[in-house]
């Protein structure tokens, strides 16, 4: 059993790309270790000012992980921002950070490239980052690749503290989260917000059949033979048994089978992949003070933590 | 009646630069104003690393402050890092501070072209300081000219946020401090504790004796007339009344009177005046509990006026 944790960008409604590149795994985290999820709501002011959005974004990313199986007897859920001792430990921990080491960072320096203006928080959020994980002893932390600098950063940093003053951070290792499925959007392009090409497992049904429905396909007469590797099966793969699949595919190599078939056989195996989970979502709407008591006993167990490892920080530097 | 903010370097044991310098005019404020004094432990952290130095220091300049005249039952003094609080704000103003604003930063840059090696907290203290000061909605903050630039930076920060989402920082007007005299130490150059020349005001009679007497002098033989306008007399004339001075000086002009003489009357002179502190603040080291119950009920209405403070800002930007 390892201690785990893991923060939850508040970027907006979830698609299945976020749900079979990361969430499902997530998800199975907890059967076999002790997890922390944090939404990261702090971290969200670095790239909006829109304090509705962010709202918005926050409550609707925990509604879609408690849905798609966060069992809170298992993991704690916590909003980043109920715990304000991380900006504490930010503070002390900026002062063992140098400069280099930040303008080091691949996403700030990505950002600053495509000229995005650089506010402070941009600058120095792997220091916020770095005190998430290290507030409570974790062993582990999911990354996929690209953030593993970020990681090693929290490392750095830590292992200076432990240097400087006294031996009270563990240093986390990293969780090489591999994508189990390459999850292409309607266009055939990697599936992300930003490019719009999304299927957006909790969306109404109309919204996602119009998603579905606008997969890129050919233009190859019904009545022709048809490549079995296209967009639909790719997307369809990732729902499907083999056997399914198999039958698709034979399918689109007779003929007489059109893509807006296969649209409609993915739909339904999107649906129904999704039923518990949408349900349940509804559920939860329905229920917010059931969320607001899974909310409070998250921030409860993650407060009483980081209350006892500032204790020990503010010791160690001088400020008790 | 203006609310005014100010922080306390806890820097070590204050001498008599310190005091004719700023201390005696911020006490004078608490007369007519409403005073926050709080002292900056946190802030401590961007320049030493040095645990127990802080906990010394802090409580040091806590004693020095209260033995001197700041009045409890007119001013609140409490240790910032009692209000975690303002690392909160910190790190939500962050997100509103170019990185160019503090780039610009005077200190920064000075300590940068003296080879001293870039810490990030040492880099963004700015935001800490505006956090310190907007989350009081005070009036003026009593500022050295060469901080004035600090005080510019924390309206700029407010003024960002105000227009970004709501309006509720106040804009604080510096009130520039002119030193009331200039206070040389015992070598003649500025009294700084860097360069080693101060007169320690809470020092041992046998230490503030030996301060005194090194105060440098020329070596005029005894018996001739002196030039009345040396170290010994500037001195002298932060504590004399004109009067006293014009005898003393009377005497250098006459001729038979020598330094040691001089610096007798200096070091009586300075016994006197802080005689009445001196012993207030043996009281206090006598009783801790007391100095505990004053920084409790000074972190109590602190922690009030920021704890109601942070749920206007989290509102604002969409944290609650």
């Amino acid at each position: 059993m390892k201690k785990i944790i893991s923060g939850i960008q508040p970027s907006g409604i979830l698609h299945i790309g976020n749900y079979f590149g990361a969430i499902q795994q997530f998800i199975k985290f907890q059967e076999e270790n002790d997890c922390l999820f944090f939404v990261a709501d702090y971290h969200a002011l670095t790239s909006s000012t829109d304090a509705d959005a962010l709202r918005k974004n926050t409550r609707d990313v925990v509604l879609d992980y408690l849905a798609l199986g966060v069992d809170p007897a298992k993991a704690s859920i916590f909003i980043q921002s109920h715990v304000p001792e991380h900006t504490e430990l930010m503070w002390i921990l900026s002062n063992l950070t140098p400069m280099a080491l930040l303008e080091r960072g691949h996403s700030f320096k990505d950002k600053s490239a495509r000229g995005i203006s650089s506010n402070t928080g941009l600058f120095t959020y792997p220091v916020l980052m770095a005190a998430d994980i290290l507030m409570y002893d974790v062993d582990m932390v999911p990354v996929g690749k690209d953030q593993k600098q970020h990681l090693e950063m929290t490392r750095d940093i830590a292992t200076k503290f432990n240097e400087k003053y006294t031996e009270i951070f563990k240093l986390p290792e990293p969780m090489i989260v591999e994508s189990t499925a390459v999850v292409p959007g309607v266009d055939g392009a990697k599936m992300s917000k930003s490019y719009g090409n999304t299927i957006d497992m909790f969306a109404s049904k109309k919204i996602l059949k119009k998603q579905v429905m606008s997969i890129v396909t050919d233009s190859t007469p019904l009545e022709d033979p048809k490549d079995p590797d296209n967009n639909v099966t790719t997307l369809y793969k990732l729902f499907a048994t083999p056997e399914k699949l198999e039958e698709m595919k034979e399918k689109f190599r007779a003929g007489n089978y059109g893509y807006g078939h296969a649209k409609k056989e993915l739909l339904e195996a999107v649906l129904e992949h999704f039923a518990e989970a949408r349900t349940r979502r509804e559920e939860l709407v329905a229920n917010p003070e059931y969320v607001d008591k899974i909310l409070a006993e998250g921030a409860k167990k993650a407060q009483a933590i980081a209350k006892a490892k500032m204790v020990e920080v503010k010791k160690a530097v001088g400020l008790i």
